[in-house]
């Protein structure tokens, strides 16, 4: 105890669940490592909840279990798994830090009610990624990760044969065939899990430098049987593809697709519509019992063209299964990694026991996109 | 085709697709084989839907695809997932075959309708599992792996971390602890399942025999700290346990079980009340977040101390999934490998193109539990 010091930041979070929301911003492991960092934390009753954290598992941490009002009085910063309601805003005083998925990249007007209020905003979806002090940070990495592999689990336990290849007295089972599209952060764990549980995984990013990726976690790039090299830019470097090019493209990925029991689509872009990787006659090409999990579903569309939130099954026998809140299903685990990126987000900014913004820093100039450029802790 | 005999045998399947049903007695490619060993089939229009075999599948496989009445007026044998209804039994005409789990161990009133109706009633809980010749015949083998497959998945799907370890820029997340109580059949596909998905796996069962089972499959067998060596029977053999022994056994499961993040009961006992393997007092000692699955739920109770059909979360936020269904929801896997067993059987009692019982066959002893010994197609 005598190495803890005094806390002079107070962190609070809310309870934030709801239908599709389990996830919380502030586990007790967390809590007890940023006490130790001179942060005493405030949490909202029942907050962690849905990710298997008790009032009481909180409090044995040290966490003050309160109402939202007490939070909203006392906290020097806010953590948030998404980001406050417009609503809430105008109830946080001045001089709060806010730090949360801010959807800073498409929402200005949004920003503009942040900076009005006179709060301090961190952006998550502004932090730069490839600096390896923001690794534990990297909430959209956690995240994906998560999501990769939950996509796998909802397939399999949707599809109706074995994913691994099994010999019976009564023949033989072949494995699955599984197609991940889009082979970021959640894509890779995607074919991790796929390839644990069974299956014969192939995957496809338009990014070429992801084929190297894809093939050293033991599965296989998509050949898509085109060669768009001729004309390659300068350097090395690929060229854009041209329209023509791109729909060459779509048309040899549907095309592909038939060839798979399970397709698994993750280009998911927070606040923006997400590209089309698998179009309705992709999906017509699939074999009756083929399972699509489309990550990207949303109101704006998702991947697969023609998907929505929730599962529909084709007059063809294709069940697609839009799930866009697969993080938030694996709740303990994604609270557990998104606590931690918060968590040292706001330690990161903490210096000398006080909230402090240096534009100095490459962290603190990309992610602070409202508050003064040297603000301090409020009332200092 | 020169060498596909001349079909003397009409085999015939019904849709018995319900609710908690999804599998089918025949699919296409057993049809293709039968017809090779001399048999045509009838199917019952959408019979193979929900295993994603459509009437075109069947009818490109060479089957007739017809109505219940038509089967019941032409078939010489029928097969069943479950058995035919008692109200079904007066349709069919006397002499025709009947293929099915006919519950003959417990339920004799209905293996004397049977009778009654002239049938010969093949009752495929009684194949005698031990013969080599046997084995592609083995529907409770091949069900039981697919519901030890599934109750895996169904229990990661639900538990709120990763099974996997995984050390990740957030931290490591420790893999999930997985206890499989009963080592038969489901639990060996369970145990193995569980560790392709990274779990750290143990299990248990009565029988002394399974450690060395459980340790083939790198499990580790739970060690409950008794000792019940002393007064073994006669020859090594193992006595049976007394009621203070057994009591001492089911304190010290429940207590382990308390260790286990995931666990899955597979002591399935077809028509009869299953034995319980977790009490209440074990259900209690679980942590917030442990996720139960009792493959032997039932409306007489289950494995796990009340469990219920379906899915309930207790005070102490353990979710008990009651799953007595799990085999039919692979449906597609499930129906290939029930399909091969019951085309197996079939044409086992086919001799020189006829139905046959031949009661000096040791297969034939066990199963035919209706008939004339030595009945012979109907119409001979």
């Amino acid at each position: 105890m005598a190495q803890t010091p005094e806390a002079t930041v107070v962190f609070g979070v809310f309870n934030e669940t709801s239908e599709h929301e389990s996830r919380v911003a502030l586990t007790p492991d967390i809590a007890t490592r940023l006490r130790k960092a001179g942060v005493s934390c405030l949490i909202e009753h029942g907050a962690g909840e849905a990710a298997s954290y008790t009032d009481d598992d909180y409090a044995k941490a040290g966490v003050t279990v309160t109402d939202k009002q007490t939070i909203l009085d006392e906290a020097d910063a806010l953590g948030f798994v998404d980001r406050p309601s417009e609503q809430m805003i105008t109830q946080i005083s001045k001089g709060t830090w806010v730090i949360g998925m801010l959807g800073s990249f498409t929402d200005e007007a949004y920003v503009s009610a942040l900076q009005q209020a006179g709060l301090t905003a961190i952006a998550i979806e502004r932090l730069p990624r490839q600096l390896s002090s923001a690794q534990s940070m990297d909430e959209m990495t956690s995240q994906n990760s998560v999501m990769g592999y939950k996509a796998v689990l909802v397939a399999a336990n949707e599809y109706g044969s074995f994913l691994p290849m099994m010999t019976t007295a009564a023949g033989t089972i072949r494995p699955a065939k599984a197609l991940i599209l889009g082979a970021g952060i959640a894509g890779l764990q995607a074919i991790g899990t796929a390839k644990r549980l069974g299956a014969v995984v192939t995957a496809y990013d338009v990014r070429p430098a992801s084929k190297s990726e894809v093939e050293s976690l033991g599965a296989k790039f998509l050949d898509l049987g085109l060669d768009f090299s001729k004309g390659q830019g300068e350097g090395g470097y690929a060229r854009a593809l041209t329209a023509e090019e791109q729909a060459q493209q779509q048309a040899a990925v549907d095309k592909k697709a038939s060839e798979f029991d399970i397709i698994i689509t993750t280009a998911k872009v927070p606040g923006r519509k997400p590209p089309v990787l698998l179009t309705k006659e992709g999906v017509a090409g699939l074999h009756r019992g083929a399972v699509v999990v489309d990550c990207a579903a949303s109101d704006l569309g998702g991947n697969v063209e023609g998907s929505t939130i929730g599962e529909q099954v084709t007059d063809g026998g294709v069940k697609i299964i839009g799930a866009p809140y697969l993080a938030s299903e694996v709740s303990t685990t994604a609270s557990n990694l998104l606590s931690r990126n918060v968590g040292d987000i706001l330690t990161h900014f903490i210096k000398d026991g006080k909230l402090t913004v240096d534009m100095n820093e490459e962290i603190d100039q990309a992610m602070v996109v409202a508050g003064d450029s040297s603000q301090e802790r409020k009332g200092e």
